[in-house]
C-alpha cells in the first residue's frame, strides 16, 4: 500500500543534471519504481538504471511495464484511463512497500504525468517533488541563449496544440514540447528563427538553428535520420520572431 | 581579459538545488565573480559565499558592485546601458583572469541578464551555460502541482507585462516572474486560482493558494510582512482558470 511518493526530476539523460537534493533522495530511497518497457523509449530504463548504479543506490528496484493506451477513446479520456492503469501497475510493483521513489525525466512538474498518477495513489501532501532540469532548459543552455527576450513573454505549448493553433497571435517566444511531427514545418512564412535540439544533454545531442524558412527541411531530415539511427528521438525547439 | 565565461545556475537559495554538473564547474573554477551589493538583495552574496564554502571551492572570489541604473532612460535602453556598465565591472573585477565563472540565481536562461552581460565580453561559443532550478520549478514542486494542464499551454510573463496586458485572452496557465507589485490583485473576477510562493526553496519559504478573489489580499499582506521582516522578498505565482 503506497503512502508516500517521492518524484525525483533527473534532467534529460545527463547524469550531471541531477541535483544534490535528487541525489540524496535516491540514495535514501528504499523502493524505486522503474518503468521497463512500453514507453516507446527503450533506452530510458537503461539510463535510469545506469544512474542508480553510478550513485551506488541500495534501494530495491521494482520494475513495471506500461499498459497499452486505448486508441479508440477521445484524447483526454484516453490519457485519464491510461494514468489509472499505470497507477495500478505501480501499486502492483510496489507490493508491501509504503514509500516509493521514481526517477522522472526532466522535471516532474513540466509536461509529465507522474504527479497525476501519484495523486491516484496517495494524498497531495504525501507527494514530494524534487525539480529537475527540463529539455527546454537543456536547449537554451546548449545554444547559450536566454529563453525570454527582455521583459518578454514565453508561450510553452505542445506539438499537438501548435498544429491546431498555428503561430499564436501576439506571440514573442514559443517553446514546443512533445512534438513527434516537426510541427514547425507548418509555420514557414512568419519570419521566425528556430533553435532546435534532440537528445539534449546526452552524448548523442544534436543542435541546429537558423531562419525557420531556410532550415526547417534540414531539421526534419536530421530528426528522421536520428530516429532511424537510435530507434527513438526526443527533441524540443524554440521559435522567435526575428528582431 | 575575459575569454570564457561559465554560468552556473544555482537554483533558488537551496544548496540542494545545485546540479552535479554545477558543483563540478564551481569546484573546477579558477576565478568566480560574485556581486557584492547594489542588487537590492543583500542576502544573495551571503548565500553564494556560503554555497562556495560548503562545496570547498578553492577559486579566487572576485567581488563586483552593481552600478546604478539611469532611471531617466526609457525601460529597454536603461536595461541595455545597465548591462554595459555591469560588463565593465566584471572586466575590472576579473583583472588578469581569462576564465571566470558566476553563480546565477535560478537558471541563466530564464529571466536573467547574466548571459546578455557575458555576450558583451566574449563570443557566444565561449559562454558555457549550466542550467539550474528556477523559482517556477521550485513553486510547482513545493505545491506538488504540475505547471501545465494536460496538453495545455503555459504563458510565462513578467509583473510589468501582466499589468499592461491584463488576463491574456485564451490563457490557460499563466506564470508571473519579476513582479514586485502583486499584479495579481488586478485580476480578480476572472475565476482564477493562484498558487503563490516566496523565498522558494529557502528555509524562509512561504506558500499560499486558493481562489484568487478570496486570497489576493491575504497574499499581498503576507508579502508586505515578509519584506518587512527580511528586508527583501522574491516571489512568483501561477494563475489558472478554475476547471
Amino acid at each position: 500500500m503506497i503512502e508516500t511518493v517521492t518524484l525525483v526530476g533527473i534532467g534529460t539523460g545527463n547524469p550531471g543534471h541531477l541535483t544534490l537534493d535528487g541525489q540524496a533522495a535516491l540514495q535514501g530511497a528504499s523502493t524505486i519504481l522503474v518503468p521497463r518497457k512500453g514507453a516507446g523509449k527503450d533506452d530510458l530504463a537503461e539510463i535510469r538504471l545506469a544512474l542508480l548504479d553510478r550513485l551506488g543506490v541500495a534501494a530495491r528496484v521494482a520494475f513495471f511495464d506500461y499498459p497499452a493506451r486505448d486508441e479508440n477513446l477521445p484524447y483526454l479520456e484516453r490519457v485519464e484511463r491510461w494514468h489509472d492503469a499505470i497507477a495500478g501497475r505501480w501499486a502492483e510493483a510496489a507490493g508491501e512497500a509504503r514509500d516509493v521513489a521514481l526517477l522522472v525525466w526532466g522535471d516532474p512538474g513540466f509536461y509529465d504525468s507522474t504527479m497525476r498518477i501519484a495523486a491516484r495513489l496517495t494524498q497531495p501532501d504525501r507527494i514530494r517533488v524534487l525539480p529537475g532540469i527540463t529539455a527546454v532548459q537543456a536547449l537554451t543552455a546548449a545554444h547559450a541563449i536566454p529563453l525570454n527576450t527582455v521583459n518578454g513573454r514565453i508561450l510553452t505549448t505542445t506539438g499537438r496544440r501548435l498544429r491546431e493553433d498555428g503561430w499564436p497571435e501576439g506571440a514573442e517566444t514559443v517553446v514546443t514540447v512533445l512534438d513527434g511531427d516537426c510541427s514547425f514545418t507548418a509555420l514557414r512564412g512568419h519570419g521566425l528563427t528556430i533553435w532546435w535540439g534532440a537528445f539534449l544533454g546526452m552524448p548523442e545531442q544534436i543542435l541546429d538553428y537558423g531562419p525557420l524558412d531556410e532550415v526547417a527541411d534540414r531539421i526534419s531530415a536530421t530528426r528522421v535520420a536520428a530516429r532511424e539511427k537510435h530507434g527513438w528521438v526526443m527533441d524540443t525547439y524554440l521559435l522567435r520572431k526575428a528582431p
